[in-house]
């Protein structure tokens, strides 16, 4: 069926090929009266966005938004809004080579053999550059839950190989180009990109991303769980392996006595479930952490097959990241954003006449 | 809107309360004339049980599964698969007190918040209970993807606390209580949860599960992918608090040459990818591990609140898993069962006529 | 993937063959704290039960409700709501024979030809029983509309065969077998239907259905429009040929001076919209006509082919209705109550929050 | 939430307005390797189109329509397929006036309910401008149904007023303004429509469609049957009031003997079913007929109430339908080609692996 919507009552679908003429998307059943506009878009696609720095991909999209429908007068009608991005610095000849090779790492083989055909250039579908989408339509989700619930949503990267931050400060994030919350170690990141990209290699990275504000009660048991659709969220992004809430892989070890988050008058005395309980909010801080693989597209020559089955050494000469997770902070907080936004709707829905009964701890 | 359906187009529908009259499930969109009996389900309840062994919760359930629809002289019809399992064990006075108190680390804080009201036995809909049906839903699943396509779904305990597997023998994994893959450890684990038992305390684990024999080509990019679909599915198991796909957050401190798979006429040279590549199945096996927290109810005294907002200390005196993680092999069995079936329904809806022009490696 | 639920967020999945052990149904998104008991069920499934009057088929069932879960101490939790209905008076020696012939006008032929296999035992999934579910489920449906918007759903029989109701007395519809809004064509009626049950044969009937106090604004454009579920709810129906909206088919030879509905301070001059205005509740009454075909089980021979393709005579001796419409109007307000919630909570996810802001016509 | 969406597995999203910068859609679940052009857009958006003689409204629109995604090398890849139609000829002064009233017989009320806001331009979202991307698609679903199952659709009026077609003649519905299969009508019909537009007035009609050699297997029973899905797709359209399968409403003074299609080894003897049974298609033409409600918009003075919600007289001046049916057919065609490719990948994801044991009758 191919399933290139995200969310259930606030519905993204995206489209688009790396490089097609554009990609876009529709988001269908946002609330009417959201104030939005053409430049509000800018911020976190500049975020997103390639060529910002040495450390990413040289490939420069101008990333310009054009809302094609649902928005009259600087107000959304609740009618479907279509987003449109053209691209405009797509070199199709980078890639000619690799439509006859499966590039390691790559989704080449699986597209094929699921489509019997594919979109060789720049990945095609499969590219990140779908996930401009994400964060174009996650803008108007952030915005919403902002204005309506007091709700933010950020991230940062948390892990860049074995290298993590000493020190944590929120208002370091955005000063650098590696999203990284300890301003101390950013010459050391530099170096340490600097020496990885000559290598001609790529690394993996871990990025973490905090929903503050978000009410008690949001999330949908059994199977639409708010932890269960944040993973699916995070996992859809590429290059992601792995998703924690709250102590993640860490409750391996713990004991329930340590785990188990007391409670009193005061509020939670830990946050090991990550502010979800049950699939629900508990109105503590939701914390999730992702893994980023290293990407796959290198320089470095390695072994693979064509589609003659042939053995073949394949070389990726394209422009492309050596850790694509320095440019997911932004893809995270898109998809975090999108499930809250999601999943508000989903409970006033079934709940949006439940008078409060139970006491709220701060 | 509350969501108690897994899956597209096999799709799974649960009901029940741990110490309701019963539970149950509706399959709707199984392929017609698969031969299933009551019989069938029995193997797959019994790994998941209960009091089977000393180190698991001592309910006993007798877990009977009566066919309400859908099949027809031993057949499936296509039309709606109806599964009913009375509960026979249910003491609801052993939760009366817990109505008032919000246990830590427990569902009835945020359900309380969530409806305003919840059922407070056994912890209603939020128990564990519920994952009976997904194991016996998933009998059929597993039972269609190994008759037409020979694909067989694996789990094991990988990690109990600090204790990890030495070696791994498929072999020996049903051959104890603790889906442990070295007979040799058998007795130290014993030993290590019979302490942890009389302790009162709990411990987490990792589970982790296989699927081999997939083929290539399963999977729904961009917001159906494999991978994402499958760390729902784990994520939406009670306890679950991470999930990885092939090397996961390893793959963080990996370099790209290490972590991309090689490739050659012979086969992948290596599987970090989990058999995952695009969010499309590639044909190597399917692997993905699961992180369980320790169970919160402990009859260790902690501090909590009342549903009046007062301070309260709460010891829970049910019947409980020291660790829950022990039983949920079948669990996640089951959800990667459904998944793939799931995906393979899917595949062939909008692929079902793509003639085969990839060369298949091994 | 076969399609057994129905709705969006207010999803009612249904399961069970018409001599199976059992017809059940879950229903899933309801919000919490609706009062509901197992007595409710009684007046609904009673008005559409079968061998009430010797104008309907004679199969009796008990109809017995069994909530197996989503209500505690009497009032919906929030979680799914699975009801069940043993099946007691299942004869299936009458339907030996039709294993190996295909009925005209019946599921036969299309079931075998879909599936590959069929359960033959009184229409199996195909049969009317079925229909009794949705009853159940809209009992619920019904009770909310009531309680928090004090919306009513009352349908009649509005055409059987060539006769027409000479007057409309909404009190005298419950007052008689035929749900007929008026008294004085009673023993007109009987006479007939006596008559055609002697001849063996069987007739067509039109139903009308009403919903009152609908307020202005349900319905989701453009493929959710509240005419469009309604229609799919209505053809959803065993029999159903036909559904109409306000006007109907009467509308092709109005002039548009004529049809469309004037308004004033005082109220819309007129309702051939039926209540409903591009897909969205106008606060009018909704206005819905369905046309029933005449039963096809006839003890009247016809000819047809056997499972061998070979010709045969076919002759239904089961027991059936001669008029299948005069049991519909409780299944076609079950339709369109189901409906109308559902669109009441999708309304409430997306526009929760929207202030009124336009005059409200009586 | 809205809904946007159209189809299950060939999921269909519209988006636009009337007066907007652009309408479009995106396809997903679109089986790849379909070859498509933007030419072949071409006659189908013409036959829909506005302006192309003096009975239909005097916008002109180019229609041209942009791929923008999900084709690559001329066919289609499997990934979501991006439509793009760019407005050129919405003169938005024309509607200045009618933001502050309430058309009769329009969505202006309704929509200012719901949303609490609204586009009056053109009618915004409500305006049948949003049909042209339901025809686009249709043509890629048209040309799969063809090239794949030999499945023809076909549309034609049937009745204008009191007019209906005296005889038959499927060559002769292209060959004039009003899809009328009798061409000895077509000066009447002129006749009749000059006068018509004279008189400022408008009138309804009623538009037939047949869907030739679909096979016998299709539909999805309960809620997914093939006539309920034909209902809502219909009646989703803009100003249609009813919808009939087969018989309609004619079933309703059928005797059973009358209306059951008998079957014999050469066939069915008749068709009253209108080529579905259960829901399911039964391999006969299947046979539908819309009616189509008189345009609203008129230059005929009605009463109305402004937006504060005084009385008011209400005139349009824009250019207008007399008889929007007539311009109905290709769009009813596209409803039935989406809904029977919907179908036909649900029926192969459920049952494609089915081997045929029922006798085909032709």
């Amino acid at each position: 069926m191919s399933d290139n919507s995200f969310g259930r009552l606030l519905r993204v679908t995206t489209f688009g090929e790396s490089h097609g003429p554009a990609i876009g998307c529709v988001i269908d059943g946002c609330p009417p009266g959201i104030a939005i506009a053409p430049e509000d878009f800018r911020a976190d696609l500049d975020r997103r966005a390639t060529g910002k720095s040495r450390h990413t991909s040289q490939r420069h999209e101008a990333d310009e938004v054009e809302i094609l429908s649902g928005v009259y007068e600087g107000r959304t009608t609740g009618t479907p809004i279509g987003l449109l991005v053209r691209n405009t610095d797509a070199r199709s000849k980078d890639y000619s080579k690799i439509a006859e090779q499966f590039r390691p790492g790559h989704a080449d083989y699986t597209y094929l053999h699921k489509y019997g055909l594919r979109d060789p250039r720049g990945g095609g579908r499969s590219s990140a550059r779908e996930t401009t989408m994400r964060v174009a339509a996650a803008v108007i989700a952030k915005k919403w839950l902002r204005d309506r619930h007091g709700i933010t949503v950020q991230a940062h990267v948390s892990q860049i190989a074995d290298i993590r931050p000493r020190g944590f400060d929120a208002a370091a994030i955005e000063g650098n180009p590696f999203f990284w919350p300890d301003a101390s170690q950013v010459a050391e990141l530099e170096a340490f990109m600097d020496a990885l990209r000559k290598s001609g290699d790529s690394v993996g990275a871990r990025v973490d991303v905090i929903a503050r504000n978000v009410p008690p009660g949001w999330g949908e048991p059994i199977y639409g769980k708010l932890d269960a659709e944040i993973a699916a969220a995070m996992m859809s992004i590429n290059a992601v392996k792995g998703v924690e809430i709250g102590a993640g892989f860490g409750a391996v070890t713990q004991r329930g006595t340590e785990h188990r988050d007391l409670m009193s008058p005061d509020g939670f005395a830990s946050n090991h479930a990550g502010g979800i309980l049950g699939g629900i909010s508990s109105g503590q801080d939701i914390t999730c952490s992702v893994a980023f693989k290293p990407t796959s597209s290198l320089r470095l020559p390695g072994a693979t097959v064509d589609t003659a089955g042939q053995p073949v050494e394949v070389i990726t000469t394209g422009r492309h990241d050596p850790c694509v997770g320095l440019r997911a902070p932004p893809i995270c907080e898109a998809m975090l954003a999108l499930v809250l936004m999601d999943q508000a709707l989903r409970h006033r829905a079934q709940c949006g006449d439940v008078a409060p009964v139970a006491p709220r701890i701060p």
